[in-house]
């Protein structure tokens, strides 16, 4: 087959090396059951309005549904071609003759990869939802389990104030949800159907979109032809989510990394997970949170990427924009790579107790406690109060001892508010369980953070049921195939 | 004051060129605003739980609006500080004393500048959204005025199809309608209170964040303390809306700029925009739409540098998130700045309708319309008609004469298909308005396509409408004050 | 072999699933070469100071020299393993039993990638100016063939002054001489050898550098252990030299996608590299330009990637580095793609020389000629004459004639000074040449220009020359091999 | 002056919104010493060939001269253009009428601003380099200050092998050597005179660019004009560089924020750099090292930018390129801000050196030494040796007990070869003066390494002081002046 190469219009063909670098058959092969799918609902729309004669319709649906099948055993052959959509043409052609041609009435290529590439971004939201849903549930039943673990937490690397285990692991269950919100926007903009605007301007012939829509379970028809086929934006948004999840990913990573050394060793890793050194034979190192702190730069480089790809581009479609595939790819396979490894990490770490109590009896994190204990029973100004607790730290630093050593006349002697009452707030065991405002790190605040995480898990999954999988809409395609 | 130097637990104060590094002031007072509203709320908010009395919150309060009002006239002084929460409460212990000690109660400035930066993604979200409905309706009308006005479309910088100027224009439509999408998500995002979570873990005091939210407009407050504090989602949503804006903006400064060089000679820039250059007296340049063109990468570098800024940070607050700023102010400005400059360029060209046609009447541009005329009258299958009409094609090119001119032998010779019927389809004059599938560039459907970008910028309107503006909400909490 | 799962200090194997998340072994198969050379010249070391006896090594080399040889004819074979040392490692001991593990003396796997990644960069800027020393050439012959070519230059997208395709072309040069030099800064930077230093801190072995820095052909030995094993900057050197090459490629590229719309019409592209539609027939699309055009862009992502990549690492090696390779793969993919398929492109593309004489005659692009004339004859400050030239432009646009069309008593009327004699450089086709300021486009001096691209054609292939190949290296340490 | 809106060719003046838009001024001011500079040594030259009289050339000189001096006490007056060349004309022209046109000949915006930016980055170079020079030179001092303490080095953030205080600040002194090779490489690049070339193609008066070269001390002159206007690789070299130093930046600040956790312990801030919390009044935190870590984002970011800016764009200049002002700024803000607030942090942390010992003594990081005293003694092979210590490693950790407390028959019994002697090995506290490899960390290479630092920090000056000061250069210039 020749179209792509200019025989048709009497030219010669494309110089064979140039063939072979602008090929994006080999990216495209990725895309095979996207492109079967829409190939499928484009020949049922034909048929249905008339444009392909019932039984031309059988036989390319026949071969369509063959090579499908091929593809879902990996035995699927293709030509040499420019693309994924000339190669199916190709082979079509040497198996049907010049029937094989009805198939690309009222069609572009233009309009199919943006439908190729809008398939794949709603396939790739769908299951990334379904990973950030079991994500979500993970977290939620390790925020149980370390429901009452109290450690340190950190600002500026430096201790802070003590927390709950299960506070801490909602943390990270609270930037997942924001997640399924970024993945369902990236849905919600790939939901709409290219198909139909031919190569930039419509067609003259009597297609249905509605029709096409339908079959292959998009919510809208696109607006513009000339938008269309050069309208990039859903892979962006899908990009984007994906590198904004994967700063999640890499956060988290970050906390395991860093509890896991010997310095801080309030999570251990199991030997399933640790990894050794080739030339250390003391070492277990956490490379899989390396990795998974790691993998998020790249994704952040595609979607830099994909940007300077489409600015400035002209409207209308250029070739310029097969340079995307990579980056798509890229992202769906970080976030379905990256979800599952974090969900074994997760199971393969665990909290050493006391630790992480030593680490909150050996500070001064209560200092802000005994502070709104002050404020709260004697009405001082909290930065009145934040002054004199300043002091209290101060005496203990110098003698060396915790807050609680600090003796009643100690105390009184810099501010005669910091009476017994106040100094009871000292006792960092307690601290967590005193913080009850919403959003606090109390267990009953925690508890109903989890509540949250748990419902959104529900969420995500709804949101990913009510998007129909390739495969089932391939089937459905399929399934209209006639009896031999 | 001193509490950022560490004086309050007896340490000596901070080098002076440390405070000037690593101060934010400089880049905070663009927040002033917004600290102020989060004051007044939180001072409202610990007042009505009794955690400052009536009398010291009218103080602050009117200390507070005075403040505003300075700033209003550009007026308002503030003492060199870390930042400007602290700058603020240094002027209010000033002119309070102690009391003002008060207003910190429950309250770190990692909660503070959370609130701040949500409110000014907040407010830069309505802006977007009002100036993007403004645009809309502005490419609404310039595609009614150029309805008829026939142009070719592009397609590898290569003439295509010929479209109509209706069609051109509403494509940069169809782009910003997605654009009132992102800046809806991104101010979704944004719309959760984060104030009350203090420096991390909550407050044990009895804090109200409900009513703080109600005061602020807020949807919804922040789940988890410590995700709260370490969260910059919504600044990456809001620099993605504007660096992906920003894309669509490029594109059509690229058409225009190339439209309106000598060679295409479509648009005509008027002489109130047409810039001079400095050593060749004849030049009339489109500089305007170079800078729209150009200005979209800066912005595309903020949000990497944002994710990058982000990624493997450790839970929690660090100060390394200070350095997000300068990249959400620029993303409001870039954005804020190109629309309404866009609107004045588009009010700046017009059409030469004269070489648009001549560009159409020059090619053979109508060439799939013979083929599509062909499949519709034989049945042909398309590939068969494709290579016919590109036999044509070749035929007129060797005679060099426009396809019209081929006669009906000539074209019987190639395919005796290609009868009269058919090739009256080869007046590219009528090939736009024969494109009549949906989405495509016939007069009708272009008249729908505006229709929906009408509806587009009503909707973005009755978003940006539906978000409380800043200075509403300044003013109502200002007009609690008292009367002296 | 189970080093690497931490089974040497007891521990259970790793997950299999993390096994082939964490696996670096798919993209360090493009490494094999590079490995096997590093070891084969350590293990020469390792001998020559008597750390492995003699025929311990000569096994060793022989297998490591099967290896490259079955690596060559694409045969290769190697076990699953976490990367490609141990991958080799495993199946040395396969082969040899325990002397296997003398190979890893004084060796840590994160000296030894930082070694692969330093062969692989010098290699691949061995490669890429050698590719910039063929385009240079291929431009200069172009620059040449077209000395007298006259056509428009453009700022701002419009016609500015008449210019040489000669001197367009050499412009293009200009630009490769650019990368000549930031490639082989690349180079010099990756000339460092870092085997030696173990997992970092060196070894109290006796081992010899200088020895391996020799048979390897690097320049210099790395300075710390500490930095060697965690540094990437001659990555960074190598993908930055690599994203500005491309954004030449791609600059060169837009002007000959708009040099061959019909608009421009400046050049044609042969059928050899024209590409059809798969929609309409009359369609010869500049794709190649435009994918050259657009490969850019994910290289920029790259470097973007690598650098949030290594921003914030703690020293040392960390896992996370892994995700470096595929930028580098990418960069050099890019490069050497490029170049190539670019001088197929160059070859192909024509001037029209009737159509670009047409677009000087047609426009006012002398202007800044009689203006200079003006001041040359009469010694008129610049700026006097240039209003007086473009009043004058003005009075030809009125009357609609070209500028040499203007009477003599018009242009008098206008300044007196714009005599005959300032008027004769109002003639287009001689305005090039007048332009002998060093740098400008008059043939002359685009023959130096040519003259200096030519030289650094010989430079840029010196510099290549001075670069050991790994072929070459890998040929000289295998030939140590034993008689068999 | 109307120039630059057109006015001169008749048409009327640029909206002022669009003026204002358009306006790089603002940006542009930080560009008039340079733009003086420029302007001084192209009047000398114009009067040296003879196109300015001696008087008028005179008479400007003094004019820019006292522009220069009011610059320099911040009092310079500037009315409002469109860029500053505009501006420093409108404000001769006031002064000295039409003969303020002169300075203007032979000249373009083009070029002069191409001249601006590259004796900004070549200043903006020699200062980072001078900065860069006094970093190394405090990192020497450091590292002979901490030359004898001990700590541990880490890989994937666990211990790894003890290593000195010398070895751990050398590491950083070796990635800043590889800055002064990229910051000279991107002044070598910028040390190129673009002015001379016009708006593109040169210009047919008898300038001579070569007396401009040398009034400038630039060491050539640019090639091609039209390559010379639309060139950005000088400010891409400058940005690079500027972004890869900030990662070192940021790695040395990750690692000391994490060393000077409760966690690890390891360094000490003094108060005098400590900043506290507005809410915990017992937090003494590292802001500074968050602040260096966190800088360098915004620079990788802004070289995205300024990539994406220019790629896909025309040959020669457009307005776009405006756009790279920014980037420029903010890469050299950023450097010349990091690095001496770096040195201030340096200067204020303090190993705590029985931390630091007390986790050199409390793992098993000399278990690779006693592996290689094996394979010194008894020529095991490296890997059975690694798996002998594994073993010996984990009956330690099985007894809880350091190795150096595993009895000789129990070492024996794993494998006989770990005898006596070879156990000696196991004192952590000479493992470090053992790794006497070339790049390792005993005590004497360490000292090899520093005075590699010194020497480099010598070279660093050396290269600063033979790019000409800007100042220098400006007072030359000025000097020429004609007394009053």
């Amino acid at each position: 087959l020749v179209i792509a190469k200019t025989k048709a219009t009497g030219g010669t063909a494309l110089l064979p090396e140039l063939l072979a670098y602008t090929s994006s058959l080999a990216a495209d092969r990725t895309l095979l059951r996207e492109d079967l799918a829409g190939s499928l609902a484009h020949l049922t729309m034909l048929e249905t309005v008339g444009l392909v004669p019932k039984e031309d319709a059988h036989a390319i649906r026949l071969e369509l549904s063959t090579l499908a099948e091929e593809h879902a055993r990996d035995l699927a052959w293709l030509p040499d071609e420019e693309d994924v959509h000339m190669a199916i043409e190709a082979r079509l052609t040497e198996k049907l003759g010049e029937r094989a041609g009805l198939l690309h009435t009222a069609r572009s290529r233009n309009d199919q990869i943006a439908l190729d590439l809008r398939l794949f971004v709603r396939e790739g939201g769908r299951l990334a939802l379904t990973e950030i849903a079991a994500t979500l549930e993970a977290i939620s039943a390790r925020a149980k389990t370390d429901r009452d673990v109290l450690l340190p937490a950190y600002t500026h690397r430096q201790r802070a104030m003590p927390i709950t285990g299960g506070f801490f692991w909602a943390a990270f269950g609270a930037a997942l949800m924001r997640d399924v919100d970024a993945f369902a926007f990236a849905v919600s903009q790939a939901d709409v159907l290219p198909l139909g605007v031919g190569a930039i301007a419509g067609t003259s012939l009597p297609i249905d979109r509605e029709n096409v829509r339908a079959l292959l379970g998009f919510s809208k028809i696109s607006l513009n032809g000339l938008d269309t086929v050069g309208d990039r934006d859903f892979e962006l948004d899908f990009t984007f989510a994906a590198a904004r999840l994967m700063t999640h990913v890499g956060r988290i990573a970050t906390d395991v990394v860093d509890f896991s050394s010997s310095e801080f060793g309030f999570l251990k890793l199991s030997d399933a997970i640790a990894c050794g050194s080739s030339m250390m034979p003391q070492k277990k190192n956490p490379d899989l949170f390396e990795l998974l702190r790691g993998k998020g730069a790249r994704i952040t480089g595609n979607l830099l990427g994909l940007l300077a790809l489409v600015g400035k581009l002209p409207s209308g479609y250029g070739r310029d924009l097969q340079e995307d595939r990579a980056s798509i790819f890229d992202a769906r396979d970080a976030v379905l790579g990256a979800l599952p490894m974090l969900r074994v990490g997760l199971a393969n770490v665990t909290f050493d107790r006391a630790r992480c109590l030593a680490a909150i009896d050996n500070d001064y994190m209560q200092a802000t406690d005994i502070a709104e204990a002050m404020v709260l029973r004697h009405k001082t100004p909290f930065r009145t109060a934040y002054r004199a607790v300043g002091a209290l730290v101060k005496t203990a630093q110098e003698m060396s001892v915790p807050l609680s050593k600090v003796t009643a006349a100690q105390a009184a002697a810099i501010d005669a508010r910091l009476d017994e009452e106040v100094l009871a707030a000292a006792d960092p065991r307690s601290s967590a369980s005193r913080k009850t405002s919403a959003g606090g790190t109390a267990p009953a605040r925690v508890d109903e953070q989890v509540a949250e995480l748990e419902l959104a898990a529900i969420r995500a999954r709804a949101l990913a049921e009510k998007i129909p999988s390739l495969d089932r809409i391939l089937a459905s395609l399929v399934a209209q195939k006639p009896q031999k």
